[in-house]
């Protein structure tokens, strides 16, 4: 297998800090969260605005990197299922994937409204949402 | 700057072998391709069904990771703008974002409906489509 470098390129802000605490998903009570962008990178997001629908990449850095199968939702009663049909952190590659929208910007630091990702977790890359990534086909 | 690897865990198989002549989107005329996942991770690909709508990760090795800004849609006369307001491969982490069909499963080969990623690309992940990833909030 190849192997590449992903480079951490901000870190998000938030007050969620708990692992097991956290909401599984940014619809299910996640807080407001900035993402603070490393001065390397700020040229790549000067053109982010209050209001975008951006799609947010992060390394879920404190997920397990083995897990091939887990219970959906962690629910022991439901059976087993392989990780890429859910959207478990604890996968070979822990890329987090979130829907965002841009409530502020304030420098090099950009706040979202609803954010399930923990404090300091890494970001890896921020995408506009496109047409096809919403259509049913 | 904190560093991760990334790990290739399969491959696209696609008919489209030449940068310049692939489409931008998976919408402007892509063909379908075969994702051909490593054995390692099978057993995390085993749910997956014909019909599922997925989000496929896969990482664009043959993009620059220098680039900050671009022309959209490599059009010169369209002013430059920050690559994280753009779906342009060549960004810090080049991460490729797909929306995909399902459409035949052979053994350890997943089929899609339209990918615009050249044949070769090593894929990183694949996910379920979410609500809140359609849902205009």
């Amino acid at each position: 297998m190849a192997n590449f470098t992903v480079r951490s390129i901000g870190r998000v802000e938030s007050s969620l800090t708990d692992l097991s605490s956290a909401p599984r998903q940014a619809d299910e009570g996640a807080p407001s969260a900035w993402l603070v962008f490393d001065d390397a990178v700020l040229e790549a997001a000067r053109n982010l605005r209050v209001g975008d629908e951006a799609i947010l990449l992060t390394w879920l850095d404190r997920a397990q990197r083995d897990v091939l199968s887990v219970h959906p939702r962690g629910d022991t009663s439901r059976p087993q299922e392989g990780v890429f049909s859910t959207r478990s952190p604890h996968r070979p590659n822990p890329v987090g994937l979130h829907r965002v929208e841009i409530t502020a910007i304030d420098g090099s630091r950009v706040q979202v409204r609803q954010l399930e990702a923990l404090n300091g977790t890494p970001i890896i890359d921020v995408k506009p949402v496109l047409n096809e990534d919403v259509s049913q086909r």
